[in-house]
């Protein structure tokens, strides 16, 4: 299961889960790839054919050892009938807007308690550990808030272009909604994600170390239309300056060429509306770079001539380097990959074979290569990647692994179309040095105990 | 806005909704492309500007003249502090897992009321006219039940393989999640799609004639996987059975050809586990083959030689030829396209500058070209079509359009891989009668009025 209800996973299960590390509600990810225990009696006697079959080099032959032979009569689940075969199920639009299982109710977006001081400045991570593919469900997308979100009537929402353009213009939502629209699938990063590792704070899970991350399908129209539309000075415009319109205002300068490149005026997301907590009714797209530019509620973009430097692009987003000095406006998020399954929290209660799989994403370009170790890097397999590879977007990858029961260091290291190499992090802290909140690529490290416990870990 | 809530809407606007022909629940689908009244006298006197811009040959500078010129000092909507940007919002992780803003209840998968006895063995439709790009929101996805709906435990789901193979096996869903897993976006198209258009029915809007049609990036383990692991006869071995755990245990015959190509066991549907509503915990996925066979609450494989005739394979699912006789086992989608927007039940309050956009499909293979008439099939422009444009799977088209008023017929013509050609009416009900269910690929017509409505319209 991708993540378990902890009231509904048996008790057997939660014992095995290791408490000295993880706080509570951490523990339900655990159980992820358990199986009861009678299964791991017979995965434990047939273990020996799998690694047999390992050794013959085909990944199916080995875990055929672990599929349970001969269930079909042996197996008394299959053969009693279940309550819900044998009733009249709910009918359809029982739910007008669907929700998901109540079996799935432990998957959800978290705070990290403590991490901020009010939860309107705050960060909500999305579960990576329990996703699928590169899409991110609407409802598990990560949350990023400076003053709360807002829930905005599209019917009063106003959008202005002004600054250097030959003519300022105010538009509707009906206005944008009628212009040549676009529809992109893209990765959005906060530039702080993975921030706390810098410090080697070791946080728990994946969701906590990379789940400031998403990646959905954007409809807008692309800004350069409408800059068009306006007659922005594209000779001596150099950057525009993006404005929200919740309570904090929040500001960002973005360079004319991102601008006129691939940015969008969106309000679409995953084939709906957005979400009133990612911009309702309408955010700027920003392809590549980071998630703080990609302003939600998005009611103005003005022109000019030079970086408008305000407080949010001075005081945050900036890089503290080794001298003391912050670097200002990195902001396209390099290329990166994790690791989601297995991740740190869950545990492996059986030897044999596992689908090991990961996301890997770029903001310069596409994915070309993806690299699992098993060993904390001394050897490399290539990864398979899922298809399609797009552009500033995520990227899914699987890779085959049979695990033998020793203690294992997992890492999963990405190289982009324009040659770029994820980097260890002693490659990125002799660069960056280890005060730094922002902008952390560095290659994660998951240990695997000989118990199954998998844990967060630093390797340099 | 993709769908308004009535009691959200201005009531000037809702004046506006034909409701001579439109039931209640639809009129709110009408404002779509509604300015307010200000705006529409402001656009009646640009048109001529707009007017003069498209003969130039330029899109933006049409839509130039509707866009609300300096408006940034004349709007007082934009001068006005709004509520919203004053006010401390709501934290992060209020919704652990996220809602559509509430001025997007309307748009919702909905019943036809009347069209089957009882609401569990029905089909909810999927408001196709609200979306946008190519990916479903997993909680509008269509419905179609056999005998409702069920939420399975997972912990206590079986998935067995039995039949013509070398050793029958039981999966549990763990067992089934440690396989390699594949992601991939695919389309999937209830048969009786568009069922009612064989009777010339012209039910209102794009929700009730092509609304049983969804997408979505589902991961799963390759069925072949599955197969091999228990060493299915693929000599003799010429069809499989699949067959569902809610109460109707529904039954489909599929070809090992289809089993063996891109079908997979699949649990994972845009990122997360599959609603209970699509088959939670397991359903097959059968690239290009008609929905029902994408058997949901899959518990059991089977491996045979010849078909096996079960009920909804002889009584429905068939199609009603010419001369009385029933076609049997049609189950691939064919090449199919349809304008969302504007659609039926939709009405245009101004004249000017529009984006019509719409989906295609084809059951075997890629979409090549969408062709768009606005005169009912004398001229045909090329839409642009969105990218990724993948296998069996929904292609977003958009294409500019300057409605001059004048009344219209807005059509769309979508060419697969192979070559095939989405047919007219008139080419299809002459080979297929006009007393079918299913599979009806013909070409959708939607009729502009000079007042702006838009409604269905048969033309062959």
């Amino acid at each position: 299961m991708s993540s378990r209800n902890k009231s509904a996973a048996p008790a057997g299960r939660l014992q095995r889960a290791p408490e000295g590390f993880v706080s509570g509600e951490l523990i339900d990810d655990i159980v992820r790839h358990g199986l009861d225990d009678t299964r791991r009696g017979f995965l434990k006697r047939s273990f020996l054919a799998a690694g047999a079959a390992l050794a013959a080099g085909s990944p199916v032959a080995a875990m055929a050892g672990q599929a349970a032979k001969s269930g079909a009569k042996g197996d008394p689940m299959i053969l009693e009938p279940r309550p819900w075969s044998t009733v009249l199920g709910k009918p359809v639009a029982f739910h007008p807007y669907g929700v998901p299982s109540k079996y799935e109710a432990n998957l959800q977006r978290r705070q990290s308690p403590g991490l901020t001081p009010t939860p309107q400045a705050s960060v909500a991570f999305a579960p990576l550990q329990g996703f699928f593919g590169i899409i991110t469900p609407n409802g598990l997308h990560f949350e990023r808030h400076h003053q709360g979100w807002v829930d905005v009537d599209p019917e009063q929402h106003r959008f202005m272009i002004n600054g250097m353009v030959k003519e300022a213009k105010v538009y509707t939502m009906d206005d944008l909604m009628r212009l040549p629209a676009v529809s992109k699938v893209h990765f959005i990063e906060c530039g702080a994600n993975t921030g706390m590792e810098w410090g080697n704070a070791a946080v728990p899970t994946v969701q906590y170390t990379h789940g400031m991350l998403s990646c959905c399908e954007f409809t807008g129209v692309p800004l350069k239309v409408l800059l068009d539309d306006c007659g922005a000075d594209l000779k001596n415009g150099k950057f525009i300056l993006a404005e929200g319109n919740d309570g904090s205002s929040l500001t960002r300068t973005i360079s004319m060429g991102a601008a006129l490149d691939d940015a969008m005026v969106a309000w679409g997301m995953n084939g709906e509306m957005l979400r009133p907590e990612n911009g309702y009714p309408l955010r700027l797209v920003v392809p590549g770079v980071q998630g703080v530019s990609w302003v939600k509620w998005l009611r103005r973009i003005k022109v000019g001539d030079k970086p408008w430097n305000t407080m949010g692009e001075t005081s945050t987003y900036v890089d503290l380097m080794p001298d003391g000095m912050l670097r200002q406006y990195t902001s396209i998020q390099e290329c990166k990959s994790v690791i989601t399954s297995p991740s740190g929290g869950q545990m492996l209660l059986s030897k044999g074979f596992f689908n090991v799989s990961g996301l890997a994403w770029s903001g310069r370009g596409k994915i070309k290569q993806v690299d699992v170790s098993f060993d904390g890097g001394r050897n490399w397999k290539t990864a398979r990647l899922e298809t399609p590879v797009l552009d500033k977007c995520l990227t899914r990858f699987n890779i085959d692994w049979v695990w033998d029961g020793s203690p294992s260091i997992l890492q999963s290291r990405a190289i982009d179309s324009t040659g770029f190499v994820q980097p260890r992090y002693g490659q990125l802290t002799k660069v960056r040095g280890t005060r730094s909140t922002y902008h952390n690529n560095a290659i994660q490290s998951w240990n695997v105990a000989a118990t199954g416990e998998v844990s967060n870990v630093h390797v340099d």
